[in-house]
């Protein structure tokens, strides 16, 4: 076994971990509900697969199901479940429809019943109910774009004029009980941004969405205007929410994956968002800091961070991170850092990410490239082609953000 | 005492652990010296407090001396010694009669005699006595500078044109032993290059130094390119050597304080060298990531940021850092970071650094400032003294440069 395999066998760990039908597994698993019907809303990118793994595990206590997810995401049927096809990220009728569907299917429920919510990322376009003509919360939505309205800004705005939005879905279903089982793709995992929080109370006032359209001299309708006055639920006492399947996640397997393989998994953070290649610096620093250490040390950095643009050349975050701390870990003996996108797609290349090592400096001068130069160029994906430093997973059907990490290998004891 | 009166306890210790008197007592307390001469050569920036504690400690054990400082920096008389000032960054006549002073100080030693040799900052242009007249020196730094030629390729050549560089100092103490007590301002302690090695083995070579010419079709006078081929010590076995308050000592007195405050230290790097901005949001992401902890938590990182300069305001990296980490530790109940330079003097500021905490941004926000913008304009300290966010102490006598550290507290137990 070579850091190369620890390392590989690291990143299938992590990945495998957060793959959305685990990460139902995990949330469902013995667990029971109410005596009264069971029913089934997933929404989101990785919908179909997390209603799936879902309808598996319910079996026959599974009574019906809507699963509303994105063009060509469906693979086939799930029983008891209705499959429902949308627009993203721009919502479109087949959107609305599912929806509509959705909401049919929790209306007039009892205390006794649950609904379980399965919440993925790109849920805000999947699943939406205007209040408003569809062109109309289009245009408003552009207008509020040019004006450089904020994302909370957006969402105090938007969250009135939609039907399920800001926690409204789990009024609809009240006083059915809700279990939702969130797949965070959010750094932070703030509840009422992902898929704008259905089932989330929501913390924004009438007021504020008010002072918004003062401070932006938006033009709205009168029936906009008037739903903007109407409150959004700030408690929802039915709902029982479990985010799986995070970032927080995907670092703690890759962690537990570290401690397995005889390294002592440090985690650093979960909620990075620094550029890409300063991360790899810090982390690079972090490897000449800990070389003398009589044990191996993983240091794990998980979230999202990003690119500055400076070149036209091909590459991804993760490989830039990698590239950059290649520069750092210079000359380290069995010390390795590798950064991967846990969807195995970093930036527009065929590459989930980036490693390196102690050697990749020489290996990439003796071909004639500077590490400086390339990452002015943002060409990090044919640089790490040549020395053999790009990850390849292939979609891998999850989308938990990134994780970073240091290797440290030492001579096992004992 | 509140996490502000914790993180002043922890900047005190720190500095005074890190002063140059402080680090010459810990190396030389307690030491033995055999039975011939001690002499004592204390070269650079931080010389007189270094010989001036040295002499204190060998009383008259101590036989004579000599001290090469720069210009305005001797305090006064020490027992024993000749004080001499010259010329920093450029050496001068003064540097050059100051070394031939030490040089005359440690002909026809013994073996038993002892050359106590104190090495801090600035010993590269304080500490040199050319082989080539002085002119033809600057004139070919000059062109070495002018042609682009690395750090290493300068010192390959320079070592070669002086009689004290590259370990030559050393050899002419032989067969006395040298006892190099080395004050580090450069990270990693390359002993090597702290003021160019003068009692540290060489590893360059002349072949090395021949490419170089080559390399750069430099002109070189025939005495320059005789000296060229005269080969630097590849070994010194009368030289034994203690780095002291290195940036190293500053994180391990910083991660002390803390511990002896309750919190628990866990040191990231101590060769930090990432742009300072980026820095803070890392460390930002570390003091998120960690607020769920049940015990205090200090998380170190020593080192030397590097400031972007997009903008005209006034400010230096360590303002920079923390002030892009006040972002990131928005709305955080009793977390903390600041970052201060070792020298008190953190950029073209009378600032040693800078300390945000949770509520930095919303007060800067109260003064119409948002951080981004300061960053942009490189206004840090203008905004951080609008918040009373600036740390001041003034000149402190020791340069082993910065340290950045996030304290995340939490109710005491027990």
């Amino acid at each position: 076994m070579s850091i190369y395999t620890d390392a590989q066998s690291i990143i299938q760990q992590a990945i495998q971990a957060c793959l959305p039908d685990q990460a139902v597994r995990r949330a469902l698993e013995d667990r029971t509900f109410g005596p009264g019907r069971v029913l089934l809303v997933s929404i989101g990118k990785a919908a179909w697969q997390m209603a799936s793994c879902a309808a598996a595990l319910l079996g026959d206590r599974l009574d019906a199901g809507v699963v509303v997810t994105k063009h060509g995401h469906s693979q086939g049927e799930i029983p008891h479940c209705a499959i429902c096809e949308g627009g993203h990220p721009v919502p479109d009728e087949g959107s609305f429809a599912g929806t509509r569907a959705a909401m049919e299917l929790v209306r007039n429920l009892s205390p006794e019943d649950t609904v379980v919510f399965l919440v993925s990322g790109g849920g805000s376009a999947l699943f939406e109910c205007p209040l408003i003509p569809a062109e109309e919360l289009e245009e408003l939505t552009r207008e509020l774009l040019a004006c450089g309205a904020d994302i909370v800004e957006m969402n105090t705005i938007r969250k009135r004029l939609s039907a399920v939005k800001g926690g409204r879905f789990a009024q609809l279903c009240a006083p059915a009980k809700v279990y939702a089982i969130v797949l965070s793709d959010i750094l932070g995992d703030p509840l009422d941004m992902i898929a704008s929080g259905p089932a989330y109370p929501d913390s924004s006032t009438c007021e504020q969405a008010r002072a918004i359209v003062e401070k932006y001299r938006l033009h709205l309708s009168p029936r906009a205007m008037e739903l903007l006055g109407e409150e959004t639920p700030k408690e929802l006492d039915n709902v029982e929410t479990v985010v799986t399947g995070s970032v927080r996640e995907l670092c703690a397997a890759a962690g537990a994956a570290c401690r397995s393989l005889g390294y002592e998994p440090v985690l650093l953070t979960d909620q990075l968002c620094c550029q890409a290649r300063e991360a790899g610096s810090f982390l690079a620093s972090i490897a000449r800091t800990h070389q003398d250490t009589k044990t191996s040390l993983a240091f794990l950095a998980g979230g999202e961070t990003v690119v500055q643009l400076t070149g036209h050349g091909k590459g991804g975050r993760n490989q830039e991170l990698a590239l950059a701390a290649a520069e750092g870990i210079a000359l380290l003996e069995d010390t390795l850092v590798f950064s991967l996108g846990s969807d195995g797609t970093d930036g527009p290349t065929d590459a989930a990410g980036g490693m390196v090592d102690g050697w990749t400096r020489e290996r990439l001068s003796q071909a004639g490239l500077t590490i400086h130069q390339v990452l002015a160029e943002n060409d990090a994906y044919h640089a790490l082609e040549r020395v053999d430093g790009l990850i390849r997973t292939g979609p891998t059907g999850t989308n938990v953000n990134d994780v970073a990490v240091v290797l440290i290998r030492r001579a096992r004891r004992g």
